[in-house]
């Protein structure tokens, strides 16, 4: 049978979601863990692949298995095999045609990024971080450029595998949260999907504009390049949480975990 | 002159506040970066110290030197030889007579639990954790107890150096922020001083009536005993912050970091 697994992890201690030889990359991890729970080999198949350091608050994989267990199981009796900083939210079996990478109609993604004149300590690694002033207003202006379908290319990693740089650019949200000479940022942006990278060279571009270095119309000058060296920048992984994938309604997948609401 | 400063810190990777042999402190990796900024031995003395685990939004501290530079340049120089989850935040003269445990006339601490039939993964160390649902109003009702000026050697550790058991409690402030199956409670404590584990012990007092594992009244019981058998086990360091010390408003010393904002 096929189960489906929404998982929840901090990238800080990791290179990465995809396994390496190292086997220090969270897909070691848990597949390590599985399989110690299943005592038996399982291998997952991921809805987006995560940079080290990038957090996860519901990636979602799926695997094949002859075990017969009950979805409280995977769960608890997985999460007694994972370090501290990654856990299993929830199983669930789901049918054959199932794909967490493949059946995922769109994928989520945020920033939160730290304005301040001092940089993050208790938030090291959980937020990004720029001592400039943004201007919202102009960062919210150069978002619409970016908005429906695009060739992504100015934003595309050179190692990226996608078979196409054209994607659809559902959503970007951006919003802060005052405090006393220093204002937490979060960026969300929703697309069908997105290419290496292109989340943290669409920040990079963001902040450059949030902080007067191009007007907002720049960016469209960028996407039309089509050429990664127009864009600003990759920015820092620190700050980018996956949100996770979305899925048709019909597979009845949890869509939300409890740390949506740890993130300011 | 006599310099104050602000220091933010995640305790996760120290062995909490007090310099020790082993060098891995919040005070020794401080004092170290102070003393290679200034190129002489500086010494702080701190507003209270924290457990190992045990983050800090505001720790003040403040030592004595016979240097004049900027306040900038205190908070940038010393952050430069400061490890990523430790920062300065803030600088600035004082009187001779301002000494930062002495002078404070007030501590705040506050704890972050989640409660969720699944442990922390990305906020792992960031927040305690209970898997049984928790009552508020119970909480709530308990916490009055411990209101006003108490004899609390109940919650006192045995090595705690303090005088007396007698402190004065403020505010006891209990709020959640609900998820999907699961919540963030927030627990904010101002008193004004804490003897050693005070509020870990009264956290795994609260934490049990909040269970049902005992009645409200439960709580006054305890605090009468004066005996440390008496109250619940020690709560878990994971999700406890130091807010910081409350001064007169004549030192005119910042009362909030950017952090603050950082807490759900």
């Amino acid at each position: 049978m096929r189960i489906a697994l929404g998982i929840s992890y901090s990238g800080s201690a990791y290179e990465g979601w995809q396994s390496q030889l190292s086997g220090k990359t969270v897909q070691d991890r848990l597949e390590m863990a599985l399989s110690r729970f299943a005592v038996q080999p399982i291998r997952v198949m991921c809805a987006g692949r995560t940079d080290a350091g990038v957090h996860a608050l519901m990636q979602v994989v799926h695997f094949d298995t002859p075990l017969q267990r009950e979805t409280s199981s995977w769960v608890r009796g997985t999460n007694a095999f994972l370090p501290s900083d990654i856990a299993v939210q929830w199983a669930q079996p789901v049918p054959d045609e199932f794909h967490s990478r493949a059946s995922a109609i769109a994928r989520r993604y945020a920033y939160v990024v730290l304005e301040s004149p001092v940089r993050p300590s208790v938030e090291a690694g959980r937020v990004g971080w720029v001592y400039r002033p943004l201007d919202g207003d102009a960062m919210r202006q150069a978002a619409l450029h970016l908005m429906g379908e695009h060739d992504f290319s100015s934003f595309r990693a050179a190692q990226c595998q996608a078979k196409s740089p054209v994607k659809t650019m559902s959503r970007i949200e951006i919003s802060q949260r005052a405090g006393p000479g220093s204002r937490y940022w979060r960026f969300e942006f929703e697309a069908n999907a997105f290419l290496h990278h292109m989340i943290r060279n669409i920040m990079g571009c963001l902040l450059a504009i949030g902080q007067g270095n191009h007007p907002p119309e720049w960016l469209a000058e960028v996407v039309a390049a089509r050429r990664r060296d127009a864009a600003a920048p990759t920015f820092s992984p620190d700050g980018l949480y996956f949100l996770g994938p979305v899925y048709e309604e019909r597979h009845g997948l949890p869509s939300r975990t409890a740390a949506y609401d740890w993130l300011p």
